[in-house]
């Protein structure tokens, strides 16, 4: 159809996890239309990020700086590790500004589905961590499905010989959450987790 | 948050037309995890369209041949011109192969709202080249909206003294359109248009 310099482009594009074939398609003539002020700036900052971005060694977060800013810095709990699913859960968490402690990118959940069992994530490492660091605190900040589920109730049995707390997130009623709208199993859970306000 | 080069990454990904702040995050973070597979090949791509690819200046198509290959494939009927509001339009019509003439794009429609006249299309260029290429016919195929129909009827009137046939698209039920789904505009429309079966 189009020069195969576009279809290869448009092939590229359309497996990010987020565009399809046909969003693919526009974002490519937007970017034709507009070669000065997006193409190019576009094209040269991914090459910035493909060059100075690396995982960092110790927790996984992406990074300039080797190990990552949030390791490096001093004024955070380095005794404190909240273990992540992927990068993305973790920068979520750093835009809430919910945690001054460290990070650890475990790179998935487990999932006898998809056939990632405990070796295919950073388990081991999250145990010398624990072992040689002297963590104080391991928060599961882990997905709230059967997967996530599952994560959590193995790192807490590999956990328990070591001498740290083990915490995960509480599950209830989002922000703003009307009841009407959540599922079941919500408002099961929050309900079963209720709180006593008076004493 | 997160590093600079990859929040600039994320800024000019997200203005992308199918992309928002989160999914253009997710795309980044998938890349940084397919650097040699996906990443680099995607910025070389890029660099091969942003440097081969321009617009035709007959006819307005995206293509790396200047003029097209469309317009310089001389097994297609130069004198039969399509008119469309865009190359996303055009290479739509290339996929179903309904047609073996040339094209025109428009660059849009007319819209008042939002300050797109006559002298914002290159409507004049059509009317020069019907003019000076002796074309035959020239199909409005532009998209059955309030400003595509305005468009049709001001190119219709623009092309009326001239010595060619002037055609718009049919509209009606789509293939495969369930009566029950489609809306009224278009049920009207298809039933005002019916056609006799007997004779």
């Amino acid at each position: 159809m189009s020069a195969p310099e576009i279809e290869r482009l448009i092939g590229l594009l359309s497996k990010l996890p987020a565009l399809g074939p046909r969003s693919a398609r526009r974002a490519v003539l937007y970017l034709l239309n507009k070669r000065e002020s997006h193409f190019a700036p576009l094209i040269e900052a991914m090459h910035q990020v493909l060059d100075n971005i690396s995982a960092c060694p110790v927790c996984g977060n992406m990074d300039t700086t080797v190990p990552c800013a949030i390791c490096q810095n001093e004024s955070r709990n380095q005794r404190q590790v909240c273990v992540v699913q992927d990068v993305a859960d973790l920068w979520a968490l750093e835009r809430a500004g919910a945690f001054k402690g460290v990070y650890h990118v475990l790179g998935g959940v487990l999932s006898a589905l998809d056939g990632i069992g405990p070796e295919e994530l950073k388990i081991q490492e999250l145990v010398d961590r624990v072992v040689n660091q002297n963590v104080s605190e391991v928060v599961l900040a882990l997905p709230a499905t059967i997967e996530g589920q599952a994560t959590v109730h193995y790192l807490s049995d590999r956990l328990a010989d070591l001498n740290v707390t083990v915490s995960m997130l509480s599950r209830g009623v989002p922000v703003g959450g009307e009841l009407d709208y959540l599922d079941d199993g919500t408002l099961q859970m929050a309900f079963n987790a209720r709180r006593r306000l008076n004493t």
